[in-house]
C-alpha cells in the first residue's frame, strides 16, 4: 500500500501531514477560546472543535498520502504491530509526527497572535488550546479514556473496509466522533505527537501572560494512545481473517 | 454479499461492532449531560448528540463488515424477512448486539468515571444516558414513533442503491437524521440492543446515586423497532424489482 | 439513466420517496419548536433543521432511486426541460411527489402526536412546522428569493458531474448548504410538493388549537420553484457540451 | 484532466460556479446578521457559516466542472505554478471569477433585500455580510493568517490524491475545517475574488443606511491568498514525487 520511501522522504510527509493536522487543531480551539476571534460568543464550542479537529485529520492524512497518512504515532505503532508497517520505518515517521506538531502548533500561534497579544491579561489558561487538559485530572482514569478512544481509533484503521484514499474521509469521520462522544474527560488527544509537540511549542512560544505547560500531566496522552494502539494491533493479529 | 462465517464469528464482529455503537452513543450523551466534561455548557446538546451516535453507526458498523455491519437486530431481522440473511444465523448476530451493547455502554462508563463520580449528588436522572427516556412517556404512542422511525430506517437498508462499503456512510448520515428529526419524541432507540443492553449495564454497574432503570418502559424500544423492521421487510418483498 | 417504469411503478416511488422527505422535514422542525420534544431548548435550531431536511433528501432520493429520485416536481420539470425526462412521465411524478408529501407530513404528526396534544394552548403559530412562513411576507420578493434558490439546485443537478447514487449525497449537501444560506427569508420550498402536501394535511388533521393553513401564500412556494427550474432547464439548453 | 475550452467557455462556467460560491457564501452571513430571517436568534453562527461557506465551494466548484471547478484565483494561480493550468488560460478564469463573485454577491442581496431594507438603521455594519473584516484589524498579522490558510489549502489540491470529482467533496470539508480552525482572525477570503467581488458589490448596490466598503483593507485578502498559493506551487515543485 505504501510505497518505498527514504527515512528522509517519510519524515518530510508525515512533517507536512502532521503540521497540517496541529494547525488546524490548534487554530480551532483559539477561534472557539480567544476573546476578539470570529467564533468568539457563540455557545456551542465543542462542535466547532469536533469539526475543526476532525478536518484536521482529512488535511493532515491527505497531504502525507505518500506515507498512508498516519500522522499520528499511535497510528504508526499499531500498524507496526499488525506488520503492515515495517518496525525500520517507525523512527522517520515518529521524528517527522513530533516534529510537525510543533510546527504546526507554531503556526497556529502566528495565525492567532494579534488574538493571544490582546488576551494577555488572561493568557493563563490558555494551554488548552495546544495541549489537552482534562476537567478533572486523575491521571489513572485519564489513561483509561485515552486507551479506550486509541484502541477504537487503531482497530477501526486495521479493520474497516475503505480503500485509501476513502479511508481518510472514514478515519476523519470517526476522530469527529470520538471528539463528540469520547472527548469530555480527557480532550481526546488519542495522538502522543498531537499533545507533546504543541505543549512544546506552549512552554517556548512568547505568548505574554501564559501559564504553566504542566509537564507533570504529559506522559498520560502519551503513553495512552500507545498502550490502546498496542492492544488494538494485538487484537488484530487474533482476530478470524474473512476475504 | 456477507461471506459465510461460523456462529461465534457472527457472535465476535457483531459484538465489537455493537460494542463500538454504544461506546460512542452512550459517550456522546456522558459529554453532553454530565458536569464537568469538555461539552459541558454547550447550548446544542441534540447536534452534539446526533453526531456521536451516527459515526457510532459508522465506527460499529465498518468494524462489523466481515458480518455485513448490522450490530442491529431491528436490521438483522429486516434483512431475514426480507431472504437476505439466513434465519439460522439471526439467532448469533443477536447474541454478540446484545452482548456488544452491554460492554459497549460499560466501556464509555468507564470513560466517563470521574464525572460520574462527582456527578453523585445528581445522578438520579442519568438514565437517559444509557437508554431512552421519553419526554413526555405514553407507550402506545412511544411505540408508533419508534415504529415508523425504524421502518425506515430499514426500508432505506432493503432498497437503497448504495455498494459496500459505502452504504455504511449512507446509513450513518441517515441515523443522524432520525436523530434529528424523529428522535424528538423518545430519543430514537431504533435498535432493540441499543436500548436494553445498556438498560441492564444501568442497573448493575456502581454509579453512585443512580436512579431507577425503569423496566415499565423497556419494552417499547425493543417491540416497536421489531415492528418497524417487520413492516420494512414485508413492504420489501411486495415492491416491483428493477435492474 | 433511468429504466423503463410504468406510471404507477412512478407514482409508487416517488410517493415512497416523497413521503421520506416530509417526514424527515416536518420532524425536524417540530423536534426544535415543539416543548417537550428532545431538541427543546437548544440553542441553534437552524443547523438541526438544515441537517433533518438535508437527511430527508438523502433518505428519500435514494428510496426512489427506480425513478432518479426526484421527490420535487421543480426536479422533474427542470429534468423535462432538458430532455433528461419524457414530458409524458411528468404526471406521473407530480401525482406520486404530492401524495407522498401529504403522507409523510402525516406520519410527522403522528410521530410528534404527543408533543402536538400537549402544545394545545400554543398550536395557533404551528403552521412554520407544515410549510413554509416567511418571517417578512411580500410576495413578490418571496418569489425572487425560492427562484434563485431552486434555479441553482436544478442547475446543479443539470451539469454537475456526479453518478448516480453519488450524487444523492451531493444534492444533499447542496439542500444543506441552500438551507444554511438562503433558507433564511423563506424557509427554502424550492419544491411545490414539500410546501403544498403538508399545508393540505396542516389544514385536514385534528391539532388541537391550530392556526390558519395561509392559502394566501401558498402559491409563492409553487410558482417560484417552477420558474427558478424553467430558467435553470433553459440555461442548460444553451450551455456548451464537454465531455 | 481539464478539458480545451475556448476563453469565452472557460470565462462562462467559471462566472456561474463563482457566482454560486458568493450567493452561498454571503448568504449565510446575511441569514445570521440580520434581523428577521430564519437563522436569526441562534447562538451558534460560526458553525452554520462555515457550512454555508462549505457548500457553497461544492456547488460553485461542481457546477464549473468543465473548467475543473477552481472558482478562485489563488486556485487557478497555484495550479499554474504548479505546471497544471496554463499560464494563457489564467486571465479567462480570472475575468469569470471576479465578475461571477460581484453577480453572486448581488444575487445574494436580492435574496435577502427584505431583510437589508427592514434592517436599515443598522446597515452600517454590513459590510462584513459581503466581504471580509477583521475583528482586529492589523494588516500585516492579517495577511499572515490569509497566507497560511490559503496556503494549505492550495498545497492540499495540489497533492491529496482525490479524483474528480470527489475532489471537490474533499475541498469542501478543508474549505469548512478552514473556516473553523483558521478563520477567527480574518474571515478567511483565502480567495481574492470571494472578497473583491463582494466588496464592489457593496459599495455600489443600494443597501438603505449601508457603511464604507473600507478599501484600506481591501488588498489584504487579495496579497495574502495569493503569496499563499505562490509559496505552496513552489512547494509542491520542490516535492519529491510518488506513483
Amino acid at each position: 500500500m505504501t510505497p518505498v520511501l527514504s527515512g528522509g522522504e517519510i519524515i518530510l510527509w508525515e512533517f507536512l501531514g502532521t503540521a497540517a493536522l496541529l494547525l488546524f487543531g490548534v487554530g480551532v480551539v483559539a477561534n472557539v477560546i480567544l476573546p476578539r476571534s470570529n467564533a468568539d460568543g457563540d455557545t456551542s464550542h465543542w462542535v466547532l472543535i469536533v469539526i475543526g479537529w476532525g478536518v484536521g485529520v482529512l488535511t493532515g492524512a491527505s497531504i502525507a498520502d505518500a506515507t498512508g497518512g498516519h500522522i499520528n504515532p499511535a497510528v504508526t505503532i499499531g500498524l507496526a504491530m499488525a506488520g503492515k508497517t515495517p518496525w525500520s520505518d517507525v523512527p522517520f515517521y515518529l521524528i517527522g509526527q513530533f516534529l510537525g506538531a510543533f510546527v504546526g502548533a507554531t503556526l497556529a500561534w502566528l495565525v492567532y497572535k494579534l488574538q493571544f497579544d490582546e488576551n494577555r491579561e488572561q493568557n493563563e489558561g490558555t494551554l488548552g488550546i495546544f495541549s489537552t487538559n482534562p476537567p478533572i485530572k486523575k491521571p489513572v482514569w485519564n489513561l483509561v479514556s485515552e486507551t479506550i478512544a486509541t484502541f477504537f481509533l487503531v482497530l477501526f484503521i486495521l479493520v474497516a473496509p475503505y480503500q485509501s484514499p476513502a479511508n481518510y474521509a472514514a478515519v476523519t469521520a470517526l476522530v469527529i466522533g470520538i471528539g463528540a462522544a469520547l472527548g469530555g474527560p480527557t480532550g481526546y488527544a488519542i495522538n502522543p505527537a498531537r499533545d507533546l509537540g504543541p505543549r512544546v511549542a506552549y512552554a517556548v512560544l512568547p505568548i505574554p501572560g501564559k501559564g504553566s505547560a504542566d509537564w507533570g500531566y504529559s506522559w498520560v496522552p502519551i503513553i495512552g494512545p500507545i498502550i490502546g494502539a498496542v492492544l488494538a494491533g494485538l487484537l488484530s493479529l487474533a482476530l478470524p481473517t474473512y476475504s
